[in-house]
Parts: C-alpha cells; structure tokens; sequence
C-alpha cells in the first residue's frame, strides 16, 4: 500500500511537472518579433531594445514559476500520501499557473502606457493568486499528509518551509497593493523576489 | 510478464498525460490580449473585462480536462493489460481533448454573437463526444482489461466509476441539446459540472 | 550495466515521447478561428463548415503521429541498447514529426486553392521522409541493437515489425507521387491509410 | 539516502527534459504559413521556397537544442546529486533554451534584411549565452557533484566531456563576433557546429 501511494503522489507530481514546463516555455511565444513597419522606421537595434518589457516580464514570469515548481516538487518531497482536497488546492494552483502567459503577455505589451498600473494589477494579482493557493496546499499538506514516520531531516525541513512560506502571500499581498501605487515599482519587486527566492531558497542540501 | 504488463500501461498513460498537460496550458494562448484601439477607446479595465467569456471558457475547459484526466488516471489504475480496441479507444479520446482548445476558442470569441448558439453547439459537442468516448473506453476495460485477482477494494471502485459514469454522457447528452435552445444556459452547465466534479468526483482515498 | 542501459533507452524514449505528444497537440492551434467579416458574410455555421480542410487535416496528422509513435514505442521495447547512429536517425525522425504542423497548416488554407497540389507534395512529403527515417532506424535497430538472448515471442515481434514495415515508405512513395497527380486523392490515401495502421496496426496483445 | 538522491536528480533532469523538448517543438509555430496575398502574386512554390531561411533556423535551433539535450543528459548520467548553485545554474540554462523560439523567429524574418546583422547577433549570442551557461554548469558539476566511487568508466567520461567542452564557449564566442562581420558565414557555421556536435558528439557507447 506504501508503494502504491508513492507511485499514486509521483504520478500527480508529473502531471503537475508537465503544466509548469509547458507554461514556463509557452511564455516565449509571446515576445512578438517587431513588424517589418516599426524596423523600417527606426532599425531592428531600436526596434528589440523597445522590447525591453517583454524580456523582463518573460524573465519575472519564467523564474517566478521555476521557484514555484521548486517549491512544489519539495512538498511532494514530504508528503506521504494524498487526498480529494489537496488534488482541488493543487488543481487550482495548476490554474493559475497555466494562466500566468496572459498577464505575462499583457504587461509585456502595456507597461509603458498610460494604463500600466491595470496591467501591473492584474500581473501581481495573479502572483498573489498563486501564493495565497500554495499557502494553502502547504497548510493543508503540512496538517494532514505528512509522513508520520518521518524523520527529524523531514520534520526539520516541513518546518523550515513553513517559516520560509509564512512571508510569501504577505510579500505578494504587499507588492499587489504597491502596483495600484507605482505600477514600475511593483514589477521590480516581482523580478526581485523571483531571484531572491531562485538564489536564496533551493530546498535541496538534504545530508 | 506481469512486470511488463505493468510498464506498458504506465507508458501508454504517461504519453496520454502528456496530451492531456499540453491541451490545459495551450488554452490560455487562445486568451488575446486586448487591441492598443480598443484600449484607447475604453480603457483597459474595460478592454479587461470584456474578456470575461475568454476566462470563463479558460475555466471551463481547463477543469473539464482536468476531471477527465483524473478519471482517466483512475481507470489506468484498475486495469492490469491494454489490448487494440483500448489503445484506439483511448487514441480518439485524446484526440477530442487535443481538438477542445478550438471550439474554446471559438465560445471566447463569439459567445456574444447573434450566431452564439453555434458556438456553444460545437462547444458542449465536443464535450459530449468526449463523454461518449470515455464511457466505451470505461465500458470495454471494465469488461475485458480489469486485474482478475483484483482486491475487494479494486472491485468496489470499479462498481464505484461504473456508478459515476453512468451520468456523464446522459448528462452531456442533456447539455449538448439545451445548447440548442439556450447557450447561456448549457454553458453555465458545462462549467458547474466541471466544477462539481472536481469537487466531488476525486477517487482517491483508498485505504 | 543491463540496468543502466535499460534507464538509458527508457530515457530517449521519454524525451521522444514528450516531441510526439507536443506535436500532436499544437496540430490544434493552426485551425484558426473564422474572422468577424467571416462570419457577418456567410453566418457562424456556414463559416465553421468551410474549414472542414483544417479538420480533416487535423485527423490525419493526429492520427499518422499518433501511429508513428505507437511503432516507435514498439521498436523501443525490442531494442537492447542504443548507440551513436540510432540516436541520430531518432533525432531526424523527431525534427521530421516536429515539423508536421507547418504542412497541416498548409493543406488546410490551401487546400482549396489552385496551388493545392503544392501544398499536398509537401504535406505527403513529410510523411514519405517520416516513413523513410523511420525504416532507416528500424533497419538499423533490427540488425544490431535486438536484444541478443531476446524470446521467441519477441523474434516473431520483429519479423513482425519488418514484415508490416516493408510497405511503409512504399505505399508513401505511392502517395508522394500521386500527390503530383491528384492531391484530393493523395490526402485522401494519408488519411485512410492512418485509419487502416491505427485500426489494424497496434501491436500490443502479447502473450 | 543513495536511492532518494537518485531519484532527485531524476526529477530534475524530467523537469529540463520537458522544457528541452517544449522548446524543441515550439519552433515549428514559428515558420509562418505564406499569405494569399504572397500566393496570388508570386504562387505556393515560389512563396515556399522564400521560407528557406524558416526552414534553416528552425533546422539548426531544433539541433542545436537536441545537442544541448543528449550532453545536458550526460552530465546528469555522471552527477551523483545536485545542490544549491547547480540548481540556479540549470535555471538559468532552461532560460536560455526556452528563450530560442524567439532569436529563431527573428533571424528567419530578418536575415534577408538590411539589418539582417543585428538578428544574427542575437541569435548567436543566444548560443554564445547557452554554451557559457553550459560551461559553467559541467565545471561546477565535475568539481563537485560527481559520483566519489564511480567506476574508471565514468572518470574517463568526465575527462571526455571536459575536452570536448573546452572549445564550445570558445566556438560559439568566434562565431558571435564573425557576426558582427557576416551574418550569414556566422549562421552558416551555427548550422554546421550543431551537425558535427549531433553527428560526432553523442556519447553513448558505455562498454
């Protein structure tokens, strides 16, 4: 039965895997090549550097998701087994995530308008999303589908996740409220915290 | 032999869990992001939110592929071999779920055309044709491909999906033919049952 | 070592698959939702019908990787090891069914058009390459990577293999050829023919 | 524990393969079917034929990529396990190769263009960034993840990647600044380098 419930967890995890690929590498087909007009006018050298938007919202979006899947992979990591509402959470974070291409699309094109601060709205809210439903699959993961065998490595680990995951809905929470202030602002903070979370929280080094 | 068996089956599953990853992110491609005239007609707020069709069939379609996949991994989990008839069974019902970002698309972009009926035709269509594939492939596994030393529990579940399906292409059935005379209606169907299902049509919690 | 190379051959299959099953998926995004002139001029049903060249298109793509993949599955479970040559003919086999969706593509817009016959050659084309590659890497794989201490039921599977293949790039020649002649006929032939393999080709059933 | 790390670099290594594979794929969306207004002017085969520098990007990214892949595989087949700065460092190499589509689509719609060069620019300094980043990720790796008891087998596969690696960086350095001098000589040599890596660089044979 132990077996059949860590193939069970593997194969959910795969799928899983899969939606997080496809939506990271989708999020390329999205920075349009410039049109033969805007390159005729000011040369294919200004033409990509006005693209500059999209290279940094593909770059946010892309390590954004990468933390996400890392952080997911080390949930599954501890769990032991799972249930009917852990598969719904971990459908919805699905959701978002296949989403993030559109307000990724969106802030690329719009972020140097006059209506940026929508577009910086929408792009944070969909962070905030994501962290509030990972909030809760950890919550609810940590509560009930922990192994209760586990280690004192494992216990360690579910705690130091945790600590390190009490901060992120309230950082997106703050960073959503900042993009009705400085829509610049908070799409730094977007790119910011995706690299710190890249450099700084790789839950691996398990001795 | 028994051992292989099971590693062909696992194949066969992994490749049909490939299609069904794609065909759920691929959906949000077909989300477009608002035109620079209509925005500088209206605003973006508004340009945002006239695409509620957009994100509902988003909805939609993404949870009902995500039910048929956990249907889908159910059945995969009962049966013990895989024949012709399965393969080519299973082979037509990846090919309705590849087809479903189109008509998608298509409900997206027109539910608020004069010619919606169409739409929502072709829509809840496929979601039948969908249905109806699902239903043979149940039908025939469950006759022909189930574990013969199958456990009591193996068999309860067994007469448990038997139970659920019966519904689904009645259900669909009912959908297809309401999408004749309200398409409003039949598509607020197709997402409550795909909300419902996800809800309660989990079927895991096997002790 | 017969282990490892066992994981080595799991995992060529695996990314293979993964090209398979992306391919048969993006088939879906070149069927293009009909424009709003479109659809004012002719109605949403009369406008739907006349993309019944990007269906069909679709189905016989679908279905000819679909097969593809079903073969390369099965030449993967005879193979013992892989080497240098076999990697490079699968690699070819991959870019050829990665490209598939350009000439479905095609033949859908312009299959109505005075060109067809243009687009048939490249669309046929394809396939006599697909088949030709894959006969090259079954040619291949049957003469030196078999398993060396392999059953008798697996030395039937390859005669099996060999006897069914010979007429692969064959009967894809034929229709290449007619595709100069008469394209209505030719796709007709690439449709039929991914029908007859699917109906009649799965080679599972073994004992 | 042993067991556990495998398992962990495997899921890695299924996690890049996705992405690898998505990107490799992706490529094809890229080459645009000829318009009408193309056709009526010029007819299919000649519009066809004007795609040859489509065909030629995407045949030396989908190599170039697959190349990535088989030496990406052989580094995972030598690591022990992964750590911290591995991890970031396969990040950053995923994000270049999910970045590829788009210098592809660029170097295909502007290399008959006036500005042809700045195209070629980036599509070779997308490589030159993708070798870097590879460079970096296999001395890190050789350092530091390798297997401490593995076999003299897999020492000397060690030896071998170093030295074939030492000249990649090198490589695509000489043929990001012959950009800046011809366009086509440097994307000429892209073409080559990705057939001689496929054709002489896959590194199997394990005896």
């Amino acid at each position: 039965m132990h077996m059949h419930e860590e193939k069970e967890t593997g194969r959910i995890e795969g799928f899983s895997d899969h939606v997080f690929a496809i939506a990271m590498t989708l999020l390329v087909i999205e920075i349009k090549i410039p049109s033969h007009e805007l390159v005729a006018a000011k040369g294919l050298t200004q033409a990509l550097a006005a693209l500059w938007p999209s290279y940094l919202a593909f770059l946010t979006s892309f390590f954004t998701i990468l933390v996400i899947w890392v952080h997911h992979h080390w949930i599954f990591g501890l769990i032991r087994r799972i249930d009917h509402p852990f598969l719904y959470c971990n459908g919805l974070l699905l959701l978002f995530v296949a989403f993030v291409p559109f307000p990724t699309a969106l802030i690329a094109e719009y972020s140097l308008h006059p209506d940026a601060r929508v577009a910086a709205n929408l792009y944070t809210g969909t962070f905030l999303a994501i962290s509030l439903t990972f909030d809760m699959l950890w919550r609810y993961a940590s509560k009930r589908l922990l192994s209760t065998n586990s280690t004192r490595v494992k216990n360690d680990e579910a705690a130091q996740i945790t600590k390190q995951y009490r901060f992120g809905p309230l950082l997106y929470f703050a960073i959503f409220g900042l993009s009705f202030v400085s829509e610049t602002l908070s799409l730094a903070l977007c790119l910011l915290l995706a690299l710190l979370f890249a450099l700084g929280g790789w839950p691996i080094r398990r001795q």
